[in-house]
């Protein structure tokens, strides 16, 4: 293979069919996409869960992760949130003509690592070289497909007075590790992305505990824009207390030198779960149990008190809305 | 909303969620999608065909289609030629900060009038918006799931000895009306892309007809390529006759004037099938009856004369080897 990316290598030609064959195979094989059909034949139980996700980090190398480990990740916890296993993903890459082919490689080995880590096959993949400066480098979709377990589902709108509200570990982590090497920050202590599947976290916790009513990953928009999300789909009030909130040390002390506040700013191995006050404990208990959801805590309770809002209170007394941003302006974090 | 797409659209925030309400579901809501969960939940039966493919078409409205429409129909037919009926599409959009908010709108209406004409429901999404020049316009990645309806299932590696290979209209139709548009070409007779959503023709052919071998949509790199995955896949030889192969005369003017060959230009709503001799005229005579293969002819038979590659002879006897190009110098056909 040349040390770049030619636009032959997405032509459908000889050169695409070595670079299928020397990288993506090579890295992602497996018995349903080294056959190269046009699509993959795939036996799954319904009902089944299907997301898909586009990646348009930048930079795509970062503390933590990089695209193609992220567009892994990513994907398995959308699948996830539904309470599914996730099975099957797909890939499309989209690559800038010129890109240095190690490049890709790195990416391509860091989505097969992250796939058999959280037990996931790849089995479709496209791939379309653009012309120099029609894409900056690299995009990624993955979409997945995975078998429902619980039922009920857990969704965005089953959230009900007397619910607790938990998250399972420190906020804001992945958003500030991704902006501060885009800037070329460095920190005292260097802050590093949480991105990681949490598959084997969810399915752990819903075999123990099904009655959870709303799982989700506070990815774009971060913690303050999913809570919005769910009091407004449940038509209920989140109260959650400012200080039980986790937040690294580290990520407060950039976000508050950048002027940004980290409950807006995205994770990616982090998930909230609101269910039944009276299951709490139990959950955090099995959560805790998981080295990605070792610092689960409950910040918080549903109530009736402002329908569609979030209410974040300090220990002190003080109360404020948490309102949903009308944007972020940190585009390309994920 | 604004006249252009912002950052903010792509944020998750306020005004990705106006965007979301305010054309995505206009254009594309059904119940699954209008949840807004992280993951569709779907009930299909098993076996399953998934495909993805991402769309990078440029320009990105064209004779006979855009971007939106080429996106739907694209993953359609990749998820039909496993002999499945496709139900569930996802889709990831890319957006330049600055396009048009009328333009995207176009694109999303045509995508919704696709899927309602090829009876399949968009049941997630994701939107990416991405600063100016750090994408061209308006890329779309669909990935598509179907219920697979025929046992064994239609594979490239399926071609015998004896198999007729009928192709189910003219050749080069998409590429040369992409690529003419580009470059602002006009000829005496306009060429209009062929794309289409072939899953209809496909279940009516495999209903009447389930014997079928292989079948194949001859998108990037055309039937000659195409034809050589098929044959080097099955060990084959596919030996096809020039003087049988239908090209418009506007393709075949088109093509000797920019130096292109036809058999190498993409087509998007045309597919290749491979069946047992004997079957071949019941399954002309099925495709005929359909408006988008009403083209439908035999142009060649499978040998085991030169095993993994393809033979184009001519009526008078004239024989040379199609090879696979390396690339094929026509980016962003699709």
């Amino acid at each position: 293979m040349s040390d770049r990316i030619l636009l032959d290598c997405g032509s459908g030609g000889r050169a695409s069919h070595r670079l299928v064959a020397d990288l993506f195979l090579k890295h992602l094989g497996n018995p349903e996409l080294n056959r190269l059909n046009d699509a993959a034949c795939l036996n799954l139980k319904s009902p089944l869960a299907m997301s898909t996700d586009t990646f348009t980090v930048d930079p795509i190398f970062f503390p933590g992760g990089d695209i193609g480990s992220l567009a892994v990740h990513g994907t398995v916890n959308d699948v996830s949130m539904l309470g599914a296993i996730p099975r099957y993903l797909t890939c499309g890459f989209i690559v800038e003509e010129g890109l240095e082919t190690d490049v890709l490689a790195r990416v391509v080995a860091s989505m097969g690592t992250a796939a058999r880590e959280a037990g996931v096959l790849v089995v479709a993949g496209d791939t379309k070289v653009v012309p120099r400066g029609m894409v900056d480098k690299i995009f990624i979709n993955t979409t997945g497909v995975g078998e429902i377990f619980v039922d009920p589902t857990p969704s965005g709108d089953r959230a009900r007075p007397g619910d607790a509200i938990l998250v399972t570990g420190s906020m804001g982590d992945h958003g500030l590790a991704v902006l501060s090497t885009r800037q070329g920050l460095a920190f005292d202590t260097p802050v590093v992305s949480d991105a990681a599947s949490l598959n084997h976290a969810i399915a752990r916790l819903l075999r123990a505990v099904p009655e959870v009513h709303v799982l989700r990953d506070p990815t774009r928009g971060g913690l303050g824009t999913t809570l919005n999300e769910i009091a407004e789909s449940s038509g209920v009030c989140c109260e959650i207390v400012d200080e039980a909130i986790p937040v690294r040390p580290e990520v407060r002390d950039g976000c508050s030198f950048l002027g940004l506040d980290p409950l807006y700013l995205a994770n990616e191995g982090k998930f909230l779960c609101i269910l039944p006050g009276e299951l709490a404990d139990a959950a955090l208990d099995v959560l805790r149990g998981d080295p990605l959801c070792a610092g689960a805590v409950r910040i918080g309770t549903v109530t009736d008190a402002h329908p569609g809002k979030v209410v974040l209170t300090t220990r002190l007394g003080g109360a404020r809305l948490l309102t949903m941003l009308e944007g972020e302006q940190l585009p390309r974090i994920c």
